[in-house]
């Protein structure tokens, strides 16, 4: 967007959460509609079709790659603002709903264009050295969480998608892909003053 | 293209008609491949898979978006030339032909996913806010026009992607990207002339 | 990538192969996962899922084609580095998938789906002359040196795929994009210095 006004510090983290939120009320929506994932543990109240901790979940996590980028002042190789955020966001929704729309594919089909978009994304979004550490500590992170979340019982990805110790093979690409993106998100979002 | 000669404006508006009634033929060709419309009336002739009055409309609408953008002289972010008019003519056919690849996904996966990339290519394609303008008041009158044209019934939509008032959906996400696109292409096509 | 360290000429060649050889052996893996083509000829060793000949061609060919746009000096529009090259074999990696992915697509849907997202990919990637006629070249070549492999009896595709004498039909629009991206792959891996 044109508009380069800065925001504040708790504006910023706000603005990135409720992205966070966005992306991914949307983005599981697509899962559960597909049959991808199916939630297993239902105490909390459902918004659209995710159990309220997910939401929650992703909000918090993208926040926290955004903060850890910025505390780490990695030195970004592009400078994005806030009309990149638009493009990066909707890319990244679109690579996970087409995680979702590669539901009855081979695993290695689904697998191979999850993770060729996602280095893609990466390479255009900021194509650094340390864009690429939060990306592959994404990649890692994200599943290992989600491995547990399996682990506990409160969610389940589908028989045919649950190769990677019960969750999607190509889930680390969705993670590498979104992790590249939040990483800087806080100078993109917050303007020249944050 | 370097070419960057500049044409008349009979010319220009010739190319984008031209334009707009070749990405109308192929895009539709895909959806009546996919069985996702159909044609109900048919007497005009039949060009590929189109009946004549489809293609004539969409290269009308074409040119009206981008008559209407060289009016409102609007406050472009990006200067965009005939190399960004293959590329962007490119993925706004690409949106089109995966709406048909869609046919038998579930609706949120299609709608997301066709939404996520329409918000993306208005991103990379010019994110100011006159261009926003043009893709919301294309995503409201295109499908409003489609809806008049099913009711009329010269056309329609298969009975799985008929949700929206007898139209797909989606349709209003292609229609979006369709019009970010089209309403700079005056000056994109014309070139420094234009 | 932000380092811009010159290799030599063999460096150069030997990435320009390897990169060949490993986007040829993961979108070989689709096409084979999703039953798109079939080796007939198995006495070469397989590695992943393709007979050896294929990477070792498909990486011979890459190189070749790099070799033509540097020895041509091309006028490119756009000056490419490392981090591009990543961008831009995901994208090429991620069409050849994607042909894997609409498998059961209508054969239009799929043509027209590739073709305009090749042309995408060739119009970010370099809207010149020159690599325009490198990616023509290179959808002349690549599928009728397959239709020969396929009619030596190496290799074929599945019966509803084979529609190009043999071979896909948007066979061509594949080589297109991979061949606009390989035309000036010499420059952009080698550095400053190539």
């Amino acid at each position: 967007m044109p508009d380069r006004r800065s925001l504040g510090p708790a504006a910023t983290a706000g603005v990135i959460a409720a992205l966070g939120v966005a992306v991914g009320l949307a983005g599981d929506a697509c899962h559960v509609a597909s049959g991808t994932t199916h939630y297993d543990w239902h105490a909390l109240p459902t918004i659209w079709r995710s159990v309220l901790w997910f939401p929650l979940l992703l909000g918090g996590a993208v926040l926290l790659a955004a903060w850890l980028g910025r505390r780490a002042a990695l030195p970004w190789v592009r400078g994005r603002d806030r009309a990149d955020v638009a493009a990066g966001a909707g890319l990244v929704l679109a690579l996970y709903a087409l995680t979702a729309a590669l539901r009855h594919q081979p695993m290695t089909v689904s697998v191979v264009l999850t993770g060729s978009l996602a280095i893609a994304i990466w390479a255009w979004w900021d194509p650094s050295p340390g864009t690429l550490a939060i990306a592959i500590g994404a990649a890692i992170a994200g599943p290992l969480a989600e491995i547990a979340i399996v682990a506990a019982g409160a969610a389940s990805y589908a028989p045919d998608a649950d190769g990677l110790a019960g969750v999607a093979p190509w889930l680390p690409c969705l993670y590498f892909a979104a992790g590249a993106v939040a990483g800087s998100l806080w100078s993109a979002v917050g303007g020249d003053g944050a």
